[in-house]
């Protein structure tokens, strides 16, 4: 962990911006203390809150702009007008090679329309998507895309198997990962064109090996394989109803703990093991979505996240640096593409 | 409850038929006393067991057949060569009017295949649609398609938010539900071409005073709204994505409480709490997944229930005949066609 480099990060973009950035540094220093970060944002609120933590004032360049992306703000329309956001950048510093990477918790839309624009996906990526690790009963999966492309078809879903693929081996450091496609059913003829095709398409293809097969949405928490591959669509919607199930698990517990004199002594007792549990599925433990396929390395932290989460996205963009993600990915498309899968992809479509 | 009707029941049909069915029955007669059954299926099997339960007897009419559906059969080829089944047996029953409604456990393809061969679809309906009830921070919730179409069209999915509606006041008795059509964002913008047309013709529908918009994954366990809208593919995956996080987080807590003996403790004491939170997330107190829009009422149990499970799966079918379900949707829709609500969703295709 003694790498040096540089992160930029949006420090207006998210809910309780920029507190929660200058605070969520302060936490990522203790695990990553040779990363440096360029800060773009208002400096009437960035100066104060960096002269309270000098430590993390320390590792940081201050960049002041005005501008910032709101929440509502069509991407589109920051493409055209959005060029001294503080969002578009950090995104211009990673571009530029002053930063290693860049991350933001601001408009998941424009974050992924102007790191298109300026970054451009990798040779060989017809469409970047969206990343995350999640826990399992197994360890950990990493499922995409969670939302960058609504319509995805079976050329897409193949390149998000090879960068699953790489990014389990790399980062997650699973020597042989499993990739399953995401369906309705475990035959080959349940499902849609899409999965099918994509299917066929993968068990041609030298990830055949690694390839699973199709799986369903309760693999995902059964750890059934490392890598789940799926449309934006289904993605986002599977990842979003993941964190609602385990809200209600946690509200009917609480509930059941608050019904009787036994029960709140039992809590008390159980209190450790509920807090481990707790942990374990804390949403801001895996908070920090990458951006893959793109030529350069962007992490998006949830909006409502706090300085807890934000650490964490800080700490994806960081091992995504240290274990040189996309020079790997770039490799392995270039192989795939001298072996011929690639091009059988696109053939095959 | 005193209403009397006959349910038909593939008696061969799941993991464990035919016991768990007979048992299944042992435990719906508690509830519901009057309801009488026509038992298809391998008297063989089924006759040692009925004798072992003559209050299970009485209410029972056993009608032999030594063929049934396999969990691989393909649906197309049971239409064809499927017609002595136990399931095939069942559904005629209740096209031909012997039974108000059939329950069966085995072989989801070929069950819809035939139901909508035999019963065919209500007048007003293109596809007929799976739908189950959730459970919610705020109670209850219908979801459908749970599978039965993997591509939906704007069409298909306003006419699944208006079968969910009438399924909502009718049987849930909720005076006023509010209707969510699944998305990856709330904004009009989100999704793809069918979610956005089919919330633009309802919010032009006289369910647009019902209609909430979109919701996201999380408002499925939050219970944002009282009826969730999606195609059969993501409604399969996020319904199977609920199941497989509940499975974790209970994985993760036998583990937490298995740590220490101050847990096991702890665990002792807390029992009773977290029994009532299983109880309240039970697969098998949702168990039993309705095939709306056919011109009959057609129940699929879960195939590897066990007989408190099937029980539920009779008592869903058992509440469709009791609130008249069919009767309300056939009703419902053509007031919606004489007020022009569906030739305009047709026209707005």
């Amino acid at each position: 962990m003694t790498q040096r480099f540089t992160l930029s990060l949006d420090a207006m973009g998210g809910d309780r911006a920029p507190a929660v950035v200058v605070a969520g540094i302060g936490l990522a220093l203790q695990r990553y203390p040779a990363v440096r970060y360029l800060l773009y944002g208002d400096e009437a609120q960035l100066v104060p809150l960096l002269e309270a933590v000098p430590a993390v004032a320390a590792v940081c360049t201050l960049r002041h702009t005005a501008e910032s992306v709101g929440n509502t703000d069509k991407p589109s329309h920051m493409l055209r007008q959005g060029r001294r956001t503080s969002m578009w950048l950090a995104i211009q510093a990673a571009k530029e090679g002053e930063a290693s990477g860049v991350v933001s918790a601001g408009n998941t839309g424009a974050l992924m329309a102007m790191a298109k624009v300026m970054l451009r996906t990798l040779p060989g990526i017809s469409r970047p998507a969206i990343a995350t690790v999640l826990p399992s009963q197994r360890g950990e999966v990493v499922m995409l895309d969670l939302g960058a492309n609504s319509d995805c078809d079976a050329q897409n879903l193949s390149e998000f198997a090879v960068m699953g693929d790489v990014f389990a081996r790399t980062v997650l450091g699973i020597a042989n990962p499993s990739i399953g496609l995401l369906n309705i059913g475990a035959e080959d003829m349940k499902g849609n064109d899409a999965v099918r095709t994509a299917s066929a398409l993968l068990k041609a293809s030298p990830l055949a090996l690694r390839f699973h097969g199709f799986v369903e949405g309760d693999d995902i928490g059964a750890g059934t394989v490392d890598v789940v591959v799926t449309d934006g669509f289904t993605g986002n919607v599977a990842l979003k109803t993941a964190e609602g199930t385990a809200q209600l698990y946690a509200s009917f517990l609480g509930a059941a703990f608050g019904g009787s004199l036994l029960a709140r002594l039992g809590y008390l007792l159980a209190r450790p093991a509920l807090t481990k549990v707790r942990k374990r599925i804390d949403p801001r433990r895996y908070n920090g979505a990458m951006l893959l396929g793109l030529n350069g390395i962007c992490v998006k932290s949830h909006g409502s996240t706090d300085e807890v989460g934000f650490a964490n996205a800080i700490g994806v963009a960081a091992d995504l640096v240290i274990h040189g993600f996309n020079d790997r990915i770039k490799r392995e498309f270039s192989e795939l593409k001298i072996s011929g899968v690639m091009s059988a992809v696109v053939a095959g479509h």
